[in-house]
């Protein structure tokens, strides 16, 4: 079928490809890429056939925001928008009543999979009404791995539980890399065991813990053995925090997720300001000597 | 080849086949086992030919030291013990001297797969001595999955080293499944995701969380949507405390696997003494309500 | 001076009781108090002096709202309204703002004490303009504790400042507590210490550890030596929330106060669907015992 | 009474003078300080009258026991061994049991209040025999604070109960600082407080948070409003470690100190073997920028 496809970074350029290797036709668009079939949104909507559908693969946030409110203008009742990118779940809500006042349908699009999920396939969770997520049925069926429909896809919910689903995914993962970078460290700083990358890479088949994301792991140890090449520096983008203040939001304990969330802002902080603290009381209580700032 | 294995319950029965269906002559011993193919450890060193190589697959701690010291005395120079359960690292320097004083031979085998192995092989870590490790590769080829022997094999380093490694696994093991279970717990608790059981699904493939647990998570989710029918307590057997010790030992953080093990803990307790005493804290202070004990 | 006091429940009706014995004039009011002195807002509007001071000492969240709201229809330019309340820093803009179209003046007080403040004192953080921080000081001097006003009171900044303070001080009040309740529990569990009540009431004098709130654990442990007759189970009122979120918001590591607020979730649970999920995985991968739902 | 005092550093100097302002003789020794009255242990010996009373004050660990085991080659039956210092109570059985063989009593005693201690006496936590604790009664008054006797000393329990509880002690002193700590840090980022030393100091009197662990920070804040002077950097002298393993012994979830003790680790490390693996991992699944080793 034909699809609009706005934002061909990464995540948006990988997935036309996928698209159009399955027999899609995929118009897209981006500013700034040069695989661009359009010059413009009003050019994008303008090049397809009514009932239009329009996948948005841009940043979340603003961008999104922006991109969904610039659609609502150009595009005509019965056309329908999936919002393929990381919102925040309450955006869903906004988006879709901003559509809905021209009558064009919304669903929003969980994928996960990174720059693997154009060979792999993606993982998809999507929010939005049923009569929407069959039409866009076939393109689901295109991104998503190979196999039974049900383990690569969802419809969770209605609009805003897809992102809620792949916001949680995402709090998920923070705990599984964590959890599998304390036991490195482990192993790298007990002086048992020799070969730290090989036990790692013994964990890829038949293990309790093998994963794809261990299956990383060693791909990165081969490439180099004692990650020197790397700071111990970790960004966030968003759903680890939403993840943890939507377990606060409904009193469910998630001391593992949010550990993980910290340990990353601690990775980058040069300086401690609480740390700064408990080191002067220390020193003011029983005189312990101190390290002075540099 | 020929081996004698001691202790033929859930892991020790699974890989006595495991191994047979290999072509290895396997002689079980394991008094509770109707299995058993002898009635004794006297009789299975006499049924051994020299140098034989032993298999201890008993309950970690005193069962296996017992197993270990008894087999000192039954075994000859030459031969060979292979201490394949989950016993704590500390033990295999004991172990290995004990039988050292006989000429007898130690290797420590961390072994991962539980109740699976039997079918899709078991992931090993061992530590010993290269003349140990080859001497019993074929038993080790014939126990791990399929493909290539270091996806499912390693040797860590000396003694010790096989079971140390096999702890961190069971640390990152705690990790893994708590990040999957508040996960789990957050989309169980949030309105928005209707069908938490298909999220779940949706995961298996092409996302960046999938792995073995999220399969096994998917079949108990399978067999009963709302785990209705289990308590929300666990066990726990010991490598997850030590890997958080050892942690304390390297002055490694481990906030993750920590915070796993302590919720196990909490999951156990009919009433916390701590919460009792936040309460009365709080009683005091604030003239709060509280609930009494009943 | 002339204040009006709008809420005269355990908080407000001590504070009405210490302003008064400082000597100043307080109409109080409080439909659900026999103490009320007026029978609504507006009649305690009539009955203040203008330009009026009136301190709101009701529920945070909606109640403080709408009576701020009310206010602003009441009071006349020039007058002044201090919340007192728990309210989350984020409705003192929006209240500011509501009354400032009116005239009227606003400031958010952070008050901590509890129950025992009428007696010794209230710590104050005060959010908002200095003119209006001067005017009501005779008010904030008599609620604070002897001493130098700076050990009792805190001009924090802009308005939104005191109760940013406050729910800060909140925080850290999660913290400590749960810090006391585990070292307690460990006491507790431990066969070594045979009276721990003797040893935590040890350690009100001269430790480092000793502090107020410790004061009131002794005293909790005098009433109920094993608090047998409180259940560990602990409410929690919103700061401690906002803190982790604040904290969130600001890239702040928080693994303290997010623990003790988890460990609050937690005590309120009756089952635990995490904990569950853990549950049927270890049974899945191990076949481990599980315990039953009952 | 007269008392034998090995150890004169920064506690032992000041627990001599403390005694003997309290009228007590005290004989101390210490190779390293110009105060040591005698020479050698030997002459310490030599020099107190039997039955003797002699207090140990030297660093935990080795020292320790070292010097106890010189001890009891110098000592006569029926004297009195007193351990002050931060000893693991594990120590404690065997440095009793080792001077039992000559007759020689044993007590251990926690000692709180560090450089302070001299001007406002110790905390004092025992464990021991009765009839040692009342003899050494005269030393744990002139020691402890004024005031009731129970609020500056407990008989914990046997030998080892009184090292436990200091154990304990200063685990919970882990979370308190790690507390206010947290706290300081959200409200040294957040832009709305703006006077952070004047919030903290406005908690001294009144609020649910003071404490003596407060009053320092203030102290620290009058002295360094910016903390700008120290390094974030936090050691540990063993106790923290300590209570966390015996809360994993205990089964006792320990959440609030772990993550203090474990944020001391963090603040230790120059660079994070997990951070970096999971740098690692969000390079290797989406192609995160990642920072470079410098």
């Amino acid at each position: 079928m034909q699809l609009g496809l706005i934002g061909l970074g990464r995540m948006g350029g990988n997935m036309a490809e996928r698209l159009r290797a399955a027999g899609h036709e995929v118009v897209g668009y981006d500013p700034h890429a040069e695989a661009s079939n359009v010059a413009s949104l009003a050019e994008l909507a303008a090049k397809l056939e009514a009932p239009r559908v329009v996948w948005v693969m841009v940043p979340a946030g603003g961008p999104t925001r922006d991109t969904v409110a610039e659609l609502a203008g150009l595009l005509s009742s019965g056309d329908l928008v999936i919002d393929g990118g990381n919102s925040k779940f309450t955006d869903d809500q906004h988006n879709a009543a901003l559509l809905a006042e021209h009558g064009i349908g919304y669903m929003d699009c969980g994928v996960s999979g990174g720059i693997w999920g154009r060979a792999n396939g993606y993982g998809l969770m999507v929010g939005g009404d049923a009569e929407h997520v069959e039409r866009a049925m076939p393109i689901f069926d295109a991104l998503r791995p190979e196999g039974p429909r049900e383990e690569g896809f969802a419809h969770a919910g209605p609009v805003g539980a897809g992102h809620y689903s792949k916001m949680v995914h995402n709090g998920i993962e923070y705990g599984l890399m964590q959890a599998y970078a304390e036991g490195y460290e482990l192993l790298h700083a007990a002086p048992l065991v020799e070969d730290v990358p090989a036990v790692v890479k013994a964990w890829s088949r038949g293990t309790v813990v093998r994963s794809w994301l261990l299956d990383l792991l060693v791909r990165a140890l081969d490439e180099d053995p004692e990650l020197a090449e790397l700071a111990g520096y970790v960004d966030d983008s968003g759903e680890g925090r939403w993840t943890v203040e939507e377990a606060i939001n409904n009193s469910v304990p998630m001391p593992v997720i949010s550990a993980a969330l910290f340990a990353r802002f601690s990775s980058r902080q040069d300086e401690s300001p609480a740390m700064k603290a408990v080191a002067a009381l220390r020193q003011q209580f029983g005189g312990h000597a101190v390290k002075r700032a540099t």
